[in-house]
């Protein structure tokens, strides 16, 4: 089974979640800067939801470009991972809207958990597919990296509750983390 | 004629259909756990929609894989699954406000039926297409499966008007008897 | 330059606005068949803008597919295409809220004559890219097809302010004129 | 890495902000022509965006077809220009809504300018992954049509707080100065 139509739906279905993202900038009544004030906190937001549906969609052109087989449980696995990412543009409206608030901002945290978990069994269900000795288990290896975002967004959500803003100061940590593309698997690939 | 730009529309139109369902989600006013609670039955819709689309989408990629000739029949019969799918977001926007109503959740049902019934003859298109001897004919042999589907969901229109919650456990049955995608394509191909 | 990007495009352009149009389809805050009642109207111009955006995407995919030049010109006709289809969604809210009503009869046959012409215009910037010997522009040949739906949407747009039932029954004629996929493409390519 | 996944994304994202715009027209609830009266200035508005957005995905499609070589750097570059290329919507409905305001058309330059200057790093990040003896790179040259653009838009912020009816004239300038795709690039390709 080909690989191509599922990166282009699941292309299509990123590029529509990054762009719908932009419907929570509703455009204001007053014509003056200060009409823009109470949009700053959507925007920032926006902004960070912006990168962390830019790092999936990165992530995942990564991961399937190291990919050669496709089974039914792939195809469910990456259909999971869009059901989280879908979410995204509401958890962001809800937090951008309410931005110091408690709930709010675990909402936001645990979208982002339940995605990351979502990717983890999808990187699972690609190995499994290309067999123990592919390339692609080889290069992922132990990924340290999507267990250490995992344990930081469930810290955040606890946070969320205690002190809000290290919570976004989590969010944002986790985006910097993640902003360069998985080196390991290029590495791995252009080695071999 | 190519298959290439009818998947591509295909992808598309589903892909935005999967991500405008979410827009039911409005943001709630307030910012504590109690905001969520009537969302519930909606976000609870919303789930079942998403994987009846991806049925639909995981499905549509199996028939289509199997297909090699598309004519002016195959376009409108795909036209027509479309135009049935669209308005998943509507029925489901319907139903998940108002969930243990009889005549939105028998919507939710007239809106599945057609849209099985749509499948039906777009199966039936492409296999005529592909001339009676083509390897599909063979491997969906006479579509048990599809067949009741839609005895169940003229099932579920009925018992709408009855017990509405008889009704969400047929379409909640109906969505996991087709969870597996195709074995039955999957294994004539690999036979041949 | 290649012609897959300009089909993917369009492809995505029309996908999403064959999507959009259901949007105008506000979910009813009634929960039984009288709340449908209201959009009645509503729903059969969407249904008639799905068919039309169908004959749309049906057609470019056949004039594309006989292509095999492309140039600034072509893009930019194409561009010019896509923005009156784009305009068609707001027609369609606006007609079928009003169905009866004289301007927006008009306003929705306004936008489908700009389309045709658009459509026109597009088919002889692609036949000069090709060169006069193409066989594209032997099968297309003077389009006495599209000259004759550019005339009945001018009729119609008249009509609107007399009779708007004659107008609606000259943009379902259209539609069904259309509804078949231009066969003398189709021939002509299978002759050569 | 394949150039193809990131021009499919672009398509997308690019498909999906030009139908987006069309959102801001909303269907009136008058049904004569003066009802449209209040939507001149918008719809005025949405034609010079939808320009924009076609300029920007023709140069987008020029640039990426000369481009043979693409990495981390080249993937961001291209987010980055999604990023401010998503918030046209949002300046196209608050400067259509209030034509002949200062901070409205100040801001509607705001985000070309970024766009521009985002278009310009991209330009940049993708010469520098095919290396400076790369066919782009000699045809790109200095990219003198990009920084007049720049400066055009900066000099426009300016003018939109003394006569904003300037800075809708250069605004209209710099499109049509654009509308022109890159004859530098097609030249160099066609003579190498």
């Amino acid at each position: 089974m080909g690989k191509a139509r599922l990166e282009a739906f699941s292309d299509g279905v990123i590029a529509i979640l990054i762009t719908i993202l932009v419907l929570e900038l509703k455009v204001p009544h007053g014509t003056d800067l200060a009409a823009l004030r109470p949009l700053v906190s959507v925007f920032l937001t926006y902004v960070m939801s912006f990168v962390y549906l830019g790092i999936y969609w990165n992530n995942h052109h990564h991961l399937l470009h190291a990919t050669t087989r496709i089974d039914g449980k792939v195809l469910w696995a990456n259909m999971h991972l869009l059901f989280w990412l879908s979410l995204v543009p509401f958890t962001t409206g809800w937090m951008g809207e309410n931005h110091y608030d408690a709930t709010p901002t675990a909402g936001y945290g645990v979208v982002l958990l339940f995605a990351g978990v979502a990717y983890f069994v999808l990187a699972r269900a690609i190995i499994a597919a290309q067999g123990p000795d592919g390339k692609l288990a080889r290069a992922v290896g132990r990924d340290v990296k999507g267990r250490v975002s995992m344990v930081l967004y469930a810290v955040a959500i606890g946070l969320a509750f205690v002190r809000p803003w290290l919570a976004h100061v989590l969010y944002i940590g986790v985006a910097l983390m993640w902003l360069v593309p998985d080196r390991r698997i290029e590495k791995k690939l252009s080695e071999s």
